[in-house]
């Protein structure tokens, strides 16, 4: 019976983020059974977070199998550096979490196999496959908000690179000697055009006092034709531009899905951005340039097909470690 | 019998370059049992040089069989634009070749099931399984010579993009505003730290009469401490050690291998670049940095592996296109 899905599966998915946690459960064929959200209330240190991790994978466990459904594997995704391999959350400043072993946590909780990955990643992998990706080969996804990150997946694949490091394109160098990064590196791509970087820029310039203006804002602004909003984010276009056009170079993709929160000004961002990406494009073809389309479930979406990849493997360790049994229980 | 190798088993294999072309016989474990050059001599027309291209595949198929060995499979490898699926040379200035459905016309010449690359990816994949990169799981291979292109190797498979054309880390900006690049634009990378750009810019600075500087000549004249070479020397180096940390960034490799003509220049290059690359590394892991092994063969045992790599579905097509019978009469 080792991986044949049985219409009842569901796999128990949750995408822990600095403020909430999104979480559900998911048929094989990424079709959602259920959903659920969570405050993750980082400020409460490490130990309260996983604590509430666990118990929020238990408690959906537990209502899979009250709704009649078979909970058969578990994904977890988090931000920060992960080491998918041993399952471990290596360090996750959003969370607080450093060193700690998520997947046996929550594999010892549940009693479901296990696995861990990281959001953006998984986000990408959902986009690619279930969402504004689906049915193209070679798609990029890129996620600009606070921070700027992306996924490369090729036939449903998302690499992870050598540590787990890979699709880092907030750091790559667009413009030398210009703002400096978090990463501590002057010029970055989200050190320029990121949506913090947009909403920064535009105060430096303004230097006017009230409410800070979002990137939103300074898009709003721009199209309303105010000359310093449109010059600011002019410039997040032409880097974003340059950024886009190394990808490709570097990638070759057929399609570039941009998500976030700066992705959310639809045409304000994207009809700018088209025409810088072809400047820069010579001998390149030319990428779909397209929105995300699955929100901010992607994550959690993600999580479910990490789940569900593994199925095969973990389908046999749930054999072996008592699952089954705990269903029978449940079925009382 | 379908993929079992022999002891006489070989593959043919050519590198097609515009000045030249280098070719062997390899065995299945990608030792070599011949090789030979020949000059390609571009000027001549692309159809005589498919035409010599033609004859020195036939001639190897049976100087193998001469020799008692098995020629199982042909693999050819070109520079330009290659559709590698449909066996086609789309588009090799170096060579002058425009839409030549090269594989099919090999196949056909020597009877051999025959597989066509890319050069500079055919090579990549060589020093990754056998030269600098064998035993790295992910390595990103860099050739520096009149132009500069990468080939990302994961677990022994080199990625190639949706269309032929991943890897163009030449053509990443590095210095907006910068020198125009052959492609048109401005600040690509070969066109600051290619052979070429470093030669360029010191006559470019020195406005000298004589015969050209190489780069090789910039590099030499730099360590003797002559300031305007050290000045376009370092340049190359600040500009390659931007273009390898945005590679680390979206890659996320465990070695870096630098071939082609200015790899060549050793310590000269390869000690300040370490220094430049470390600086510019934050939160990435740093790669190891070590010159290509296997120098201007690594195309052509790279053409072999491909041919290898294919031989599982080639053989099966060989035994259906009357290779055996070709066999047969060798040995009378």
């Amino acid at each position: 019976m080792t991986g044949a899905a049985t219409p009842t599966d569901v796999v128990v998915a949750l995408d822990v983020g600095g403020t909430g946690m999104k979480c559900a459960l998911v048929r094989p064929d990424g079709t959602v059974a259920h959903t659920e959200r969570h405050p993750t209330d980082a400020g409460r240190g490490a130990s309260a977070v996983v604590e509430t991790v666990l118990t929020v994978a238990e408690g959906l466990t537990e209502r899979a199998r009250r709704a009649g459904l078979t909970p058969v594997a578990c994904g977890v995704v988090i931000p920060g550096v992960v080491d998918e391999a041993a399952g471990v959350a290596v360090w996750s400043a959003n969370v607080g979490f450093r060193d700690v072993p998520l997947r046996e946590l929550v594999r010892a909780r549940t009693g479901l196999p296990t696995v861990l990955g990281h959001d953006v990643r998984a986000g990408g992998l959902a986009e690619a496959r279930l969402g504004a990706g689906r049915g193209a080969g070679h798609v990029l996804f890129v996620a600009i908000g606070t921070g700027i990150a992306a996924t490369h997946v090729v036939d449903g694949v998302a690499a992870t690179g050598a540590h787990g490091a890979a699709g880092e394109i907030g750091h790559i160098l667009v413009r030398p000697g210009g703002p400096r990064c978090g990463c501590g590196r002057p010029g970055c791509l989200e050190a320029v055009a990121s949506a913090s970087a947009v909403a920064r820029r535009y105060a430096e310039l303004t230097d006017a006092g009230g409410p800070p203006v979002t990137a939103a804002g300074v898009a709003e602004r721009a199209a309303a034709g105010e000359p310093l909003a449109g010059r600011v984010w002019q410039e997040a276009v032409e880097a974003l531009a340059d950024g886009l056009a190394t990808g490709q170079a570097l990638f070759d993709v057929t399609t570039v899905v941009l998500g976030g929160g700066l992705a959310q000004a639809g045409p304000r961002l994207f009809d700018p951005l088209r025409v810088a990406l072809k400047e820069r494009l010579t001998f390149h073809r030319e990428p779909r340039l397209v929105p995300a389309a699955l929100g901010d479930e992607a994550g959690c979406l993600g999580a479910a097909l990490l789940a569900l990849d593994a199925r095969p493997a973990l389908d046999d360790l749930s054999t072996l470690d008592g699952v089954p049994a705990l269903n029978d229980l449940e079925t009382q």
